[in-house]
């Protein structure tokens, strides 16, 4: 099953599709939240929709495309996770996983505009696949016990400013990962029966150009063993989003120019559908 | 004015307090969350009590008493923020603030147990101004806008495993600040006006005995500079939760032991109220 929110930034409608089709979700669950992927929620529309008890919703392909799951609790993130970006990142493979945090605000619609933020030369895309939690995990007993709390998976741009992020941080890196719209997810979150996470192509290109192009198989730490992990250290509750790591190919490997306005960022997931980004000048937005 | 969450985990009345008597805010709030503090909700409060519209809170006394503000939509901490704990912890001061995230699901109230995570023989305790953010804040044109942002000050623990802070993460800290009930809140939220928060006493004892006695002038970078440094990296938002950083005095200095089960910890901050934990052994809880 593939679930989408579709329309403006705060009302999105839940949707289950079909093919082409979107069917309004709105009589099960008001969105596609935490609450409704621990209910197991995803099988109670898959049973809707066979039966025939959704209406289509109009209007879907002209509707803004939101992040697939309502904002998480928490977004996080696992660092060096593919053993060619750690190089080009001047970094040897981690013995275990490098965990930090992006602020839930973050999360944006695969199609939303990403601003540049002030003064930033140093902009960079990360495609990563992206695990939705659908039930509480912690202190997992082993990696075998991960699969049962996994909702779905998602396409995610990890974006990173890479002064605030390595120069200006004092080492800690979520001072490059938080800014407005630097966490863009979706279009789509798949069921766990719908891909094989462990053999995925995942790719980004700027402005046409292909930038990345590698394996989840090419991960250091899988899925499973990621949620096992990560759970011996927070809480995961439904809804939370781990980034499981970018593969090389990023700007900070000094193979490829920065993002500057104007630039089209693309990003897809075998399977689990594409992004495409336009990078804009800084909106101060002085709230 | 002090306000306070009073009663069950995940079912707290919103009170707001007028010496040792609690004032049901029901009627005006579901919960101190960001929302309230948005709407101005602390000056309403404060009318309607001068009004005398609010109801007592029976048998208030007998509450748990919960974290002053509903989940936050994140926790941002500030690292080495005193000099001597910088000192301690073998740093030097930081030329900028170095900045790290805790999940927001850490927020317990200031009496609740805390656990030990399994096998963990460096768990360690911080006391900590934390500023509640009232007004949306980002990219603040200066320190000077930061007040208008800021909805109260609060006490809190940013509880911390240094094993996995240190040595096992690679270096990015979050590994070490994020298992559950790591983030004690409260007693009160606390308006600006209450306090002078650049002169505060802070403290932290261990079984009764002293640990951290510092105060908030000893801070590198203020509560001001803070507010507008943040909103230069993340979006703040009503209801967000920053904690300033930990004066000297706790145990990764070598100087105390770390804590162990039954071990009780206590913080205090003039004006703001003082917590009280016991540590407890690690409950597996295989959800």
């Amino acid at each position: 099953m593939r679930f989408a929110r579709l329309g403006p930034v705060g009302a999105e409608t839940p949707v289950v599709l079909d093919g082409d089709t979107a069917y309004d979700l709105s009589a099960l669950t008001s969105d596609l939240d935490g609450a409704f992927l621990a209910s197991g929620g995803t099988r109670l529309a898959a049973g809707a929709l066979a039966a025939g008890e959704l209406p289509v919703l109009a209007d879907a392909a002209r509707a803004r495309v939101g992040a697939p799951v309502a904002r998480p609790g928490a977004v996080i993130c696992v660092g060096m996770n593919y053993g060619a970006h750690a190089a080009e990142s001047g970094s040897a493979p981690p013995e275990v996983p490098i965990l930090f945090l992006k602020t839930p605000n973050t999360v944006v619609g695969p199609y939303d505009d990403v601003a540049i933020p002030p003064g930033s030369e140093r902009t960079d895309w990360e495609v990563e696949l992206g695990i939705v939690i659908g039930q509480p995990a912690s202190y997992l007993d082993s990696p075998e016990r991960a699969r049962e709390h996994i909702a779905g998976f998602v396409v995610a741009n990890d974006v990173s400013e890479r002064q605030y992020q390595l120069v200006d941080s004092g080492g800690q890196w979520s001072k490059g990962k938080c800014a407005p719209g630097f966490n863009p997810v979706g279009p789509w979150l798949v069921t766990p029966d719908e891909v094989d996470h462990t053999a995925l192509r995942l790719r980004s290109w700027v402005n046409g150009e292909a930038r990345q192009d590698s394996l989840t198989s090419d991960m250091i730490f899988g899925v499973d063993h990621l949620v096992w992990y990560i759970s011996q250290y927070a809480a995961l509750e439904p809804g939370d989003l781990i980034m499981t790591g970018t593969p090389e190919g990023v700007a900070l490997s000094g193979r490829f120019p920065y993002l500057a306005p104007g630039d089209v960022v693309e990003l897809e997931i075998d399977g689990l559908g594409r992004q495409r980004q336009t990078f804009t000048e800084t909106r101060r937005s002085r709230a």
